[in-house]
């Protein structure tokens, strides 16, 4: 199979957009918003040196998939914080998923679609999995700085375990208990 | 194995330097220099598209792996333009390779270092062809901006194709041909 060049490189031109999506979140030093596209390979790797932990079986390549093309979304739909409650935003993102994933050869577009909707539906291992350290990362920079996003949005301790509790331990159970351990570490140092 | 969480969360702790890493390359707008975190996400995620143009199978969980690895030693020996005459880069950036991985539990040590060896060698099917888009991927960035990097350094078009052709050929013929047209047409242009 030798072909499909120029979808390739129409691609691989318009995704080089997500670098300059900035997420709310601060890098791990606290000097500036990371972007979708450094976040992007924070996760990747963090699903290639967790895996062993994932609390049911998971095809590791197709977590990769997953993390790899999560938030190519937001070159159309930009990024949102995850305590937003917003009633379109599946429909806006699967509009921008379809718009990207077009430039590819069909079976690619087909593939990718489907690796999107199933990390959105997070009912799979692999998408629970990735969806836990996907909400572990953020909050891992939250608890480096102060709880700088916590503090920015006017988030409460009680929203910051809603959103994160069930979705961390979901797919891993014991980073979940760090996790819990880390929050309560913070909020003791504050009151 | 549910162990292994203090390594992962200083491992994953510790990458995260690697979106300060800035690039010699510009992002493909052209606004700003990329960094070495947000290059590893699109290469990675170059592999994925463009893997089944490689000239041999390739075992793409294998090529992601290296692809998300393969730059994390600049974090403690820095970037280096790829045209650099420098002796001594593999002795460093092998003994920033072993500081990073020795991070990780023993088993991950032992794989991440292998497979950074095994990129840096460029002997496997898997090496060069990551190394085929590693090297096309900031070519594409130069070819957009005017041969940015070039030029500032200095680059003549003799030291563009002798670095690249043969990089690029080793891992996929008909990118290379592509990259051909590219480059001659961008030649064209200025002559």
């Amino acid at each position: 199979m030798k072909s499909n060049l120029d979808g390739f490189i129409n691609f691989i031109t318009e995704v080089d957009k997500l670098k300059n999506i900035e997420r709310k979140t601060l890098t791990y030093d606290g000097k500036r918003h990371e972007n979708s596209a450094e976040h992007s390979w924070h996760l990747a790797l963090a699903v290639l040196v967790f895996a062993e932990n994932a609390n049911e079986k998971i095809d590791v390549l197709k977590c990769l998939k997953m993390s790899l093309l999560h938030d190519l979304v937001e070159i159309y739909a930009g990024d949102q914080i995850i305590y937003a409650e917003d009633k379109n935003k599946f429909t806006r993102e699967l509009s921008a998923a379809k718009k990207i994933f077009s430039l590819l050869p069909k079976h690619l577009e087909e593939e990718f679609l489907e690796l999107w909707v199933e990390f959105e539906k997070k009912e799979t291992p692999e998408s629970k999995f990735v969806g836990s350290l996907d909400r572990f990362l953020p909050l891992r920079s939250n608890i480096l700085n102060k709880g700088y996003t916590w503090e920015k949005h006017k988030i409460t301790v009680d929203q910051v375990y809603k959103l994160n509790q069930s979705a961390i331990k979901d797919g891993c159970d014991n980073l979940w208990e760090k996790t819990d351990e880390f929050l309560k570490d913070s909020i003791a140092k504050v009151t």
